[in-house]
This record gives structure tokens, sequence and C-alpha cells, in this order.
């Protein structure tokens, strides 16, 4: 394959996978290739816009460390982690709807009991939670594990302030009770920009959006038998429910939070309810 | 844009440039947006594929430094490079054509003097280089600044051999002289594979292909009133020619490499011919 152009290249590179022995990788590279290549023929790419682009992919590979995970902001800003949960969460009529995981989930968030508070010294207004998780057809799924966290009230999560450490709030993994219930406290979620330090903020100012999400609470679900999970709660009424920056909001997971009454705190209640696996 | 599908998802995206006042960031990133989709829509990717696939840029972010440019690899390995060559060099008949930058070039090669050995103690059969470089009309380019880098006979550039620092070899920059000609001495290219230490290299393994390149010298040449000149100079009868791993083979560009006889080196002649600028 001497001499290739413009027009026969993408050939070219697709007989280069001819070898491949997963079906599987051989497809998606097949496909990218094609996509690829007809993105830069349709925009007729200059070289310093490939250098740039070149460029960009390699700070937005430096940003990414053990706490901030550059490539997913990138991928959930171009749509493309909503676009793969929609794919792939085709949730039964009556099941809990499935959003972005988002890049500040940590696999090491501690254990706590019910009841417990987990605001530690996160800012925020106080917040109760109680929701139950049950299958589709009502059946409380007692034991299943429950992973929670959530921006403080500046709208940082705990991975993102440098003082904490290795120290989490905010952030709490549970065990529903005999009755599927889990109750904890936490703070009332805040509005927050993306990190716009890095690339992909850059990205979003040149491109003349904003980097707001509404406030939300992540929840991830995960009961033997059933799909796991990955979904947010959002706060009704805020004003980013409708320019949500990674295109994440879904009507039915805008969650009902009570606001605080004297000593009362606010009181967020839910019923998650999760499909069937297979 | 709430509860928003697999197949409303791309026109929320590019709505969302909406308000980008750079028309030309604005086509490209609608481009490519509405291409990523397809691509993602197309193969179905799952959640555990997309995970894969950030972990798969991430590592190749991690992978580059100042010596080492993983992300010009995997866009070389994917012909995008030569792709966005092939659309931006379509050069007049008669003007040598353009090949692909390649990730090795450093900007801080040495000056040489005209008849200078730049080989140092790279190892490799001595070569002498014996070129001219004209305008489209014959006209002799005198003062054209000539950057000139290539691999040893292992096939290693300077920069990927961590004992060498910031010492470079088998790299340099000249100037032609007053008839338009260069002479320098070298070592004769060996064909040699991309790094496979990497997620590029672990890539072409996995999709069944091979990493190797073609011998060859890169060659850089810019003069006043001329488009710059980013090409190779191929060594003939190489076994790679065919299925040059960046896809960059073109005819013309494979060079007559006089063998040594005795005590004569061998000599490489070429005539470069410069298209005009604009």
């Amino acid at each position: 394959m001497k001499n290739i152009d413009q027009h026969t290249i993408t050939d070219a590179v697709v007989r280069s996978f001819d070898h491949c022995d997963n079906p599987r990788l051989k497809q998606i590279l097949t496909s990218l290739v094609t996509h690829l290549h007809d993105f830069v023929r349709d925009v007729r790419l200059t070289e310093a816009e490939w250098s740039e682009g070149i460029r960009f992919l390699t700070e937005t590979g430096h940003m990414c460390d053990a706490k901030r995970q550059e490539f997913i902001l990138l991928s959930d800003t171009l749509g493309v982690s909503m676009l793969t949960v929609a794919l792939n969460n085709n949730k039964p009529p009556g099941a809990t709807e499935a959003t972005v995981f988002g890049p500040f989930y940590v696999d090491d968030a501690p254990a706590a009991e019910q009841g417990a508070d987990i605001a530690g010294d996160a800012p925020g207004e106080p917040m109760d939670v109680d929701v139950i998780v049950t299958s589709i057809d009502g059946t409380p799924l007692a034991g299943a594990k429950v992973d929670v966290w959530q921006a403080d009230e500046d709208g940082l999560y705990d991975v993102q302030i440098a003082e904490l450490g290795a120290r989490r709030r905010a952030r709490a993994t549970f065990k529903t009770d005999a009755e599927g219930r889990l109750r904890f406290r936490s703070i009332v979620p805040s509005a927050y920009p993306i990190p716009t330090d890095g690339p992909v903020g850059r990205m979003l100012i040149a491109a003349g959006r904003h980097p707001w999400r509404p406030a939300h609470l992540h929840f991830m679900i995960e009961a033997p038998g059933h799909e796991t999970l990955i979904t947010h709660l959002f706060r009704d009424a805020d004003p980013y429910l409708d320019s949500d920056t990674v295109f994440g909001v879904r009507s039915s997971l805008i969650a009902n939070i009570a606001p605080a009454r004297g000593s009362t705190p606010a009181k967020l209640t839910h019923h998650f309810v999760l499909a069937l696996e297979g």
C-alpha cells in the first residue's frame, strides 16, 4: 500500500486489521477509523489543527491522576458518556433510570452504618436521606450495596481538596436493611462547575458553554440478580436542570427534598427500583 | 434538555455549541461530536468498552513526555496523520511529495556545517548524502534550512536512548549552499519497529499488525516563498515498503542509495523540489 491518498487511506487502514483475531476489537477499530477519517475529511483538518489536537489530548492525559479523570470529563462534556449510558441502560418501565458515572467515584469509600452522618466536616446544610431499594416487582432488596458520593456546599468532592489527603467525606458505602431501606445523614447537594483548570474547561469556554452541573447525589446500587444501577438524584428547582453540561438529567431522577423546618433538617426521600439482570 | 436518549443526544450536544463565537472551532466540534456519536452507536459500545477506552487514552497520555509522543504514534498507526498530510499537501506535479512528521523530531537539533559527519557514535554503515534543493521551476534554493533526523542501525533515534541524555546524534540542521546543495555524512537508515512498550504497541499486537516502518531519513526543508516540505527518503528494497505501519510510503520518495564499494561509502542522492507558497 504505497501512494495512499485521502480517498484510499481508510480502506488501507481497515485492511490492516485483516489479521485481527478478536472479532469485536476488529469491528470497533474498523468503525472508529472510518468515522475518525470521515471527520478529518469533512472539516479538512489542517496540519496546525492536527498539532493542536495532539497537544489537547496530551494535556488531557497529563491532567489525569488518581484523583482527576480529565478524559471522563471530556467524554461527559461531549455527550459520549451519556450516549453510552443510554445505549446500555434501556431499563424496563418502572425501573429507576441510569445516568453518568462521572469522574469523582473512588473505590476506597468508607463503609458506614445505617443512620450514620457521612458529611464529616464537609460544609453544607444538613440533610437526612431515607431511601428504599426494591426489585422491579416491589420486593425489598435487603443487603444491597449502596455507594453514595456528592460534592459539598462549595461544589467540591473530597478528592478535589488537596488538604484532605486520603480522608473521605460526604462519601460512603452502605448495606440496605432487612426492609431494603437505607437512612443516613449528609448535606444538601449544591450545583457546581466541573473543573475548569484543565483542557476540558478551556474547551468549554472556547465553545461558549458553561461548566455547571445541577446539584445531585451519586448512587451506585448493587444487588444479586439485578443490573447494577449507576445514577444520581437531582435537587429540584436547580437552575441548571435544563443545561447540565454533561447532559445527564432525567425528569424521573429529580428528587423530592423537603426543606428544613425549625430543628428538623431537610429530607430527601426516594424509591429505587432495580431491573433484573440479563 | 432533560431526558436525552441515544437518538436525541447528538443534536443536544451540537446545540450546546450555539454560542461559540469561533466559527471554525464550532465546525470542528460539531463534526467531531457527530462522527464520534455515530461510532458509539454503530458499534453499540458497552460500558466496559467505554471504560477500556478511557483507560487506553489515559495510558497514552501518561506515556507522553519531552521524548515520547504516544498520541502521534496513535494518529500515525490509525492513518490519521497520513490522511491529514494528504489533505494539506496536494503538491503540484514535479514537486517533492510530503509524508508524515512522526514523533521523533526535536527542535534542539545541532546546527551543522556542509560536509559534516552527523552520525556521531550512532552505530551504522557510513553513508554520504548529496542532495539538491530547487524551486518548482528548477531554480536552486540557496540558504534553505534543512532538518535531518534518522534512526541508527539498531532502529533507535537518539531521543529513545536514555543514556544519551540531551546529546543528539544522527540528527542536525543545515543550510544549503549557494547552488542549493547539501552534502553531509551519516549512516544508512535501518527499518525499525515503532515503540511497542506502550498502549499503541499493545493495540497493534491485539489488532494483528506488525509495528515496522521501512528504513528512511526524515527531512524538513524550509525556504522563503515556498511551502515547508516535511518528508522522508526511503531505502529501496526494504521489506516493509508495502506495509509501513504508518501508511507513509510514496514511490517518489524511494531513494537511490548506491552501495558501498571498497573504501567508498554508500551514497544517497536526491533532488528535492519545493512548491511555491500560497
